[in-house]
């Protein structure tokens, strides 16, 4: 089977991409988009996004084979409950939230009744809203499908197809073991960053403008992901709890021990830290993970 | 006054720059280079990357006017005792380093007779050695200048020009300014990256190869930083202890407040972080320190 009418829930970002990626990669797909907002479902028309935009979520899943709820993950459940009256049997519901153990709870909570297969494309910007989009988000890209048991395999298959046709490679993973990677690879990072831009507005010592002046030594890097969308980490931080906070007590467990080499004057240990952090580095340049050229390929100048 | 005979000490990312930046910008400046290594020697010949490369460093500063040290932080006294046989007694010496303040004492130690003015040119990339250098490096970029009490103002005035004409915006700052500035805009987010990187690599229920595929999520900006030269950077922690270890308490202080809203699921406390440091980063923007595009204009596929 393959899907041939996909419903779009949520028209920021992702939803946004997606739309445009059916556009580019799966031409016979019809898409129908819903956003809550009706200047997001506005924008989503001028901008051509989907092939119908409609203006209530029930009639947007009307004829759809697969739904893809693109909201923030402590909005998937408002989502899944209004599009309920709309919804064909046999429809797959998936979504591409950030953060997957409770997103598939609250899914499977509120749809009973129906297959649901929870995803998650690695890939992502710092912007957000229906503007930001762009049709190849998600080539050479991850997408993470986090199956419930007994799932039914023709339609699991059919969401990897559709993902592998966007460009993107494909992974099967549990949900709880998807929630402990992301919150290394993903939500650590973004909760560092936060944090650090945060601890910098608000010196005394230092003025903000100089902080703005003199981030090219490496703090404007993080301000980047520091001005990602907030509803959307919020949230995040809320449904990844505990995979967040185990992360975050080894790193600060780590970070202590630097905190000490520093102190204690302990050149060895920061040159073995320093040199061994080289590795995941080459790893992910080989892999096509990341921009080879010197600073991601910034202009300089 | 203008400088007319620059020498360089030190050929890696930052002296391959400068070299290239004179001949770029100052067409009518005769430099000379010097490296401790005779590969990297070899290396700067075949690059063009000074109009001679002397073998010896007192003959590389022979004829020079201006002499600017660019090794890590903890050679600049090695290097300074190495030049001082060649130098004139009216030259200007002065240094590309990233702390200041221990810097400015080991020169002025070493060197008690010359005219010491330390600078810092905020601009770098995760390369490090005579090929990863390029003239545009310091253009739009601001170089800090640290001038010690009592300095010769058409000294002064000459260095700062000289910057200037390679295309800074320059900056005069005490050094333990700078060294407070530097430890939260540079400093503080080189240790963070190294370490999540490190925690990143050392987990048991992640595996390095998942933290390289799914790395796009956020955890790839900060590898980029963590591949920076080793022997650099731990220098920096050993000669700007007291600034970095300041602004990293207050860093951990934030970092742990942030892990309690999280234990306590409070959204609104990071609801309200996370809106707050956009702020910094439009700043950031607006001043051309970063690159506007999405994702640092990143390719996408
Ligand atoms: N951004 C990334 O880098 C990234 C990467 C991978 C996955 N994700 C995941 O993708 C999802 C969407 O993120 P995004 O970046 O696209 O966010 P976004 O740009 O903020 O877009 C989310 C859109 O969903 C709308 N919305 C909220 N509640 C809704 C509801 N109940 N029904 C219909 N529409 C609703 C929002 O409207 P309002 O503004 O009116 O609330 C907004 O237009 C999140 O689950 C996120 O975790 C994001
Ligand atoms: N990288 C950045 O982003 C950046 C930005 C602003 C300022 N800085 C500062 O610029 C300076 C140089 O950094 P870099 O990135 O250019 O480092 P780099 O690429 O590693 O180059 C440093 C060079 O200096 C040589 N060297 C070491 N000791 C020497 C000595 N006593 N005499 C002569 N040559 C010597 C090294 O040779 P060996 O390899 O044989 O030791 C190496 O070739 C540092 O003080 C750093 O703090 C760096």
């Amino acid at each position: 089977m393959a899907f041939r009418n996909v419903a779009i829930i949520g028209l920021g970002l992702l939803g946004s991409s997606l739309g445009l990626a059916v556009r580019k990669h799966l031409p016979d797909v019809h898409t129908t988009g819903f956003d809550a907002d009706p200047a997001v479902r506005e924008k989503a028309r001028e901008l051509g996004l989907c092939h119908a935009i409609a203006d209530d979520p029930a009639a947007a899943v009307r004829s759809a084979d697969l739904v893809v709820l693109c909201v923030p993950v402590g909005a998937m459940r408002a989502a899944a409950t209004a599009i309920a009256p709309g919804l064909a049997p046999d429809a797959v519901i998936s979504d591409v939230g950030s953060s997957k153990q409770r997103v598939a709870h609250a899914l499977a909570e509120t749809l009973p009744d129906h297959t649901i297969i929870p995803a998650h494309p690695v890939a992502g910007t710092e912007q957000s809203g229906p503007e930001a989009g762009f049709a190849s988000l998600f080539e050479k890209r991850w997408c993470i499908i986090t199956p419930p048991d007994g799932v039914d395999a023709s339609k699991l298959e059919a969401l990897g197809d559709f993902w592998r046709r966007l460009g993107s490679t494909v992974e099967i993973m549990d949900a709880e073991h998807h929630d402990m990677v992301l919150a290394v690879t993903s939500h650590i990072p973004h909760l560092i960053a936060y944090t650090i831009v945060g601890t910098a507005s608000d010196l005394e010592d230092v003025t903000r403008s100089e902080v703005i002046k003199y981030s090219a030594g490496g703090f404007r890097d993080f301000t980047r992901i520091a001005a990602s969308d907030p509803t959307m980490w919020r949230d995040v931080f809320l449904h990844n709890k505990d995979a967040v906070l185990e992360m975050m007590d080894r790193f600060l467990g780590d970070l202590g021990a630097m905190r000490d080499a520093i102190e204690a004057a302990d050149g060895d240990a920061m040159f073995d830290l320093f040199s061994r952090t080289r590795a995941i580095r080459r790893g992910i340049l080989e892999q096509g993970q990341d921009d080879a050229r010197p600073d991601f390929g910034r202009e300089h100048s």
